[in-house]
């Protein structure tokens, strides 16, 4: 590892608080105080639910996971990177943070593939095939941070609804080649938890095979499974430091839990 | 003028192209070929419409203009800076262009402030104050066809709706410090006409004179009069050539309406 290269902020924020809007200006004021480089990467929340309830479009979930038609991907798209994304680079610029609104598309920065239908078909659903991080590091050495919205497209130029926990995997490993990169997923929770109904008991650090003891025990589950295989992923391939941690706790490095190699 | 400027075209193209999947791909192709350095502004069409009428909520028109109320502004936001946007890109893309969508508060470029409620209170709706040209450049330079969708920001990160012909003229001036100009108004029409009925009737120019007098004679009335006014503005404040023509003929600059100091 290079200690020479600069450090840079990978930061995920997630859905749970997007969708208070209290929280979410709170967050949103921390990361514009983060110093040196950053990203965020930000998910969609309940808004993209609601909007196709009001519209009479049913969401349609396999394993907690939404399956994308065309009407929701329409939706997906509006609210992420429309709604979402700009009312949080708006936000940011009034904090004095110069951000740019990105979705894969732009700048072909996050190129992703339609996933296989076989065996489930999740619909407009990508998944990332290549982050251009050269072409992104100059953006962020051109004094922009960037804001992603989960949305990516393939190489034909159809858009698809991505996960935001691996497009923010995606992207600190392609930007570990520039940068020291610290990989922050910010969520609802002070961490990874022993007990998902006690806040004080955070697991203070996570390595592979631990992981597995985890989840064999059934401490982890559901949708903490996929967010530590992204976490996992990315340590081993060459980013520097990933930490879970409430949102809240963006500035407090100690805090949260730690993923080791 | 400074002859010595590097040519760049700013594209404004009109709703009813985008509202017709066919027409804009066919504009798409040719903006994507169009030689040089560029920029494309985009209109909404009756997409935004639609969706609010999809949601219940009723579009409210003072004079041909969209009164924007908190629900109108998410939706236009929704569409044109998310599903339109960056539909636009990802096609742009595939088409072998590298190109950028942005909306305002994207790195601070278009500032605009909300309209004075008196004497018509349009609501959420945007007059642009300011455009950094300089940032602009820098990302045109970069490699990047910047494509806006017509929503700003004004200083304390409050969206607005803003006029997508203004945006152009606002984009063209600011961008004539570094570049020689060329505004282009694609739309649904072969250039201002005689006769609205006879699409052979294009009126070849137009100066601010000449102007007053088809105001007069009724010869040019509703949304033709504010987009003529841009058009006039842009060439009286530094942008080389304005060109209003059918989207088809983007790349034939013989045709259409042009614009005379």
């Amino acid at each position: 590892m290079n200690q020479s290269k600069p450090v840079l902020h990978v930061v995920k924020i997630g859905g749970n608080v997007i969708d208070n809007p209290k929280a979410l200006a709170d967050f949103l004021r921390l990361f514009a105080s983060l110093e040196g480089p950053k990203v965020l990467i930000h998910g969609g929340g309940k808004i993209a639910t609601q909007l196709a309830k009001d519209m009479g479009i049913e969401s349609k979930m396999i394993d907690g996971r939404r399956v994308t038609d065309e009407a929701s991907l329409r939706i997906v798209t509006m609210v992420y990177a429309g709604w979402i994304n700009k009312s949080i680079v708006a936000t940011l610029q009034a904090e004095g943070c110069t951000s740019l609104g990105l979705s894969g598309p732009d700048g072909g920065i996050v190129r992703a593939k339609k996933r296989n239908p076989i065996p489930i078909d999740y619909g407009f659903v990508g998944d990332i095939e290549n982050v251009n991080g050269n072409a992104l590091a100059q953006l962020i050495e051109t004094g922009y941070a960037p804001i992603f919205a989960p949305i990516t497209a393939d190489a034909s130029g159809q858009l698809l609804n991505t996960n935001a926990d691996t497009m923010a995997q995606a992207i600190a490993i392609a930007l570990s080649e520039y940068y020291q990169v610290q990989l922050i997923y910010c969520f609802e929770k002070a961490g990874v938890l022993h007990d998902p109904n006690n806040d004080e008991s955070v697991i203070p650090s996570i390595n592979a095979s631990y992981f597995e003891e985890l989840k064999a025990n059934g401490i982890v589950s559901a949708g903490m499974i996929p967010k530590l295989e992204n976490a996992l992923k990315a340590i081993s391939k060459g980013v520097h430091l990933v930490r879970l941690c409430l949102a809240d706790h963006l500035l407090n490095e100690d805090l949260g839990t730690k993923i080791l190699p």
